[in-house]
């Protein structure tokens, strides 16, 4: 026999439990580390996108105090968004703890730094800054990529106070791979592989690379155009993409280190040591082995392409010959490309490309992230 | 003169304002609507994900109740995740307000009800249910595509209570599509267009209609693999791509409605109003018309493509003829296939591919969403 729901709960009213809306807007205090280019990106990003986050999503982003590596800026002005960096303001010398705590002291607002540095030295505060209930948001690699045992020292303090760590921009810039990643694992999906040009600058080269003329020449240019580091085997040793996919493998459940990375670097040993200007000079002793390595892709009917692949618990990083019908074979420039198959995605990938570098899509990525944490305190319809 | 940080803030400590975790585990009460393949689908992520994300993020998901079209099933065990919707269950007939003021009335717990149905008449109930404060995950596309007045009177409810309503699955099922628009939008990107394959049954089509064999084989050939719904029509006309572009384009702050779309049909207009069966009959109708597209595209060296496109405000849907070095040439079988041009990313678009169809990635997609609900309510970690 069916019954209406009315015999069982006659009374019920159609009411939730009310959610615990902030009365006014939600207040993030913000501190900028590193006001370099990504910094800068993102300092001119959150003051444009302010008023509307403000208007639409009632979340007030307050930017506090900002740091480089030996000065800090305190600002004590609550509309501070609309400053600049290079204004009348006391620069101070930097003590990241202090920094911190400046940033932090502001009663019940949320309190969030924002790591736009590349330092080992800044990673090093995670831990303590979460455990204090500090938020940290960062394109940095160094913590994701680096010990292991600092690396659980940061989830567990995140974990004990409920700050968040959030980091996409630390693999493809402001694609979502880190994100789309964690929601697969999250939703119960198995990752059986990821496979990546993670380097726009490798992409460039290898797309480029095609005889007419030697590597080496396509590596000065791409010097000159400031496609690559400042040191070039910066970018050619791989160990930027090695990080990556660290990062990546440790997403999944997989707690590798830079050191179990099978990471084939494209420069001779002999190479390694001698300072930047030797190496530019000697630029061209890569040519003969990398001529060699297009002859084979060739021979097999392929394609040569810098890539990062991560499967069966075994990681590797280098150049691969690959068919020429490989989805690799037809990426754009310096487009960063990130192939996930998984149980639910194992006959076609998900795949999420695009140009993966650059200040403005890092400084976005760092955004994000932001808004997630804003999100995840209670924020409106954002993130 | 550079001074310290600690002449000017000598007591501050380390320590923001303690943020609010729950005591114990934050306790989600689900009711799932439509228990077809998406619900199904769904039902069995959440029991094998559950565990996990109790152990590791603190989130107790709890099913509660789950509707059909006619029936439904209130669940009063506690480790429900654990239970069969075809167990020794009482099916009552359905009234939704009840169903959801069953979810609901739990308590501080937190209400989800996640909607797998294709019905506009469940979309009905979503501006009450958000404004009364439980949040709503859906792949049904109805709401979001559908009249803009009910579309704003759903984000007002939303607004005023602050519950969620998320509908990643809506587009591309499993990937990362609305999100990642929704993020490039909430950072104050700038969408210049958006070009998409959105959907597998015609992406396959159009893969594989090469002239060896006509139009109206290969639609019986995926009606009988089951990669068309049941009336092939309602791929072929186009509509639901339609509403998926609907969506995006109101992601991006572009209120357009269904019939904003210039939407070309691949029925004609003389099959449009005849029966399913006699439609199959006179599938072959098709043929020449199609043929006709098929040579044309060939005389110009290009391919045919089903394509939804959005530009300068402008949405249009149907079959175009693409270069054949676009990358929509080279997309694979049923991949769905999106590309984001946007001020960041004009050179090269932000691109996400892959399968776009099928009841495991869209339940995750659903799970996706439910734990951004959570993360939103202050889950640990997840989202």
């Amino acid at each position: 026999m069916l019954v209406s729901i009315a015999d069982v709960l006659p009374h019920s009213p159609l009411r939730a439990a009310p959610l615990r809306l902030p009365a006014g807007p939600l207040v993030v205090d913000l501190g900028v580390i590193g006001p370099g280019k990504v910094g800068s990106a993102l300092l001119t990003q959150l003051r444009l996108a302010a008023p509307r986050l403000l208007r639409e999503c009632n979340l007030q982003l307050r930017l506090r105090a900002v740091s480089d590596s030996r000065h800090m800026w305190l600002d004590c002005d609550d509309d501070a968004l609309n400053s600049r960096i290079h204004g009348a303001q006391t620069w101070r010398p930097t003590a990241l703890n202090e920094f911190a705590a400046y940033v932090a002291g502001r009663g019940d607002n949320v309190a969030v730094l924002a790591d736009c540095s590349a330092s080992d030295a800044v990673a090093e505060h995670y831990a303590g800054w979460l455990g204090a209930g500090i938020h940290v948001v960062t394109p940095n690699k160094r913590a994701a990529s680096g010990p292991l045992d600092r690396w659980h020292r940061i989830a567990q303090a995140s974990n004990a106070s409920g700050a968040r760590l959030h980091y996409e921009g630390t693999v493809g810039a402001g694609l979502p791979v880190v994100q789309t990643l964690r929601d697969l694992i999250d939703t119960g999906d198995e990752l059986l592989s990821v496979e990546g040009m993670l380097s726009g600058t490798l992409a460039w080269l290898f797309n480029r690379f095609d005889g007419s003329q030697p590597f080496s020449a396509l590596v000065r240019q791409a010097h000159e155009m400031g496609y690559t580091e400042p040191d070039p085997r910066d970018d050619l040793s791989g160990v930027d993409v090695a990080r990556k996919l660290v990062i990546l493998s440790r997403e999944a459940g997989l707690p590798l280190s830079l050191e179990d990375v099978d990471v084939r670097s494209l420069i001779p040993a002999f190479l390694t040591d001698c300072d930047r200007a030797e190496f530019m000079d000697r630029l061209d002793e890569l040519d003969a082995p990398m001529a060699a390595l297009l002859t084979e892709a060739r021979a097999s009917g392929g394609v040569l392409r810098h890539v990062a692949r991560l499967h069966e618990g075994r990681a590797s990083v280098g150049v691969q010959v690959l068919g020429a019908d490989h989805a690799f074979a037809h990426a754009r420039l310096t487009d960063n490309v990130v192939r996930f198959a998984t149980r639910r995605y194992c006959d076609n990938a998900l795949v999420v490309q695009g140009p993966g570098a650059g200040p403005e899509v890092t400084a976005a990525a760092v955004f994000t992230d932001l808004l997630r944490v804003a999100g995840a305190m209670g924020v409106k319809r954002c993130a």
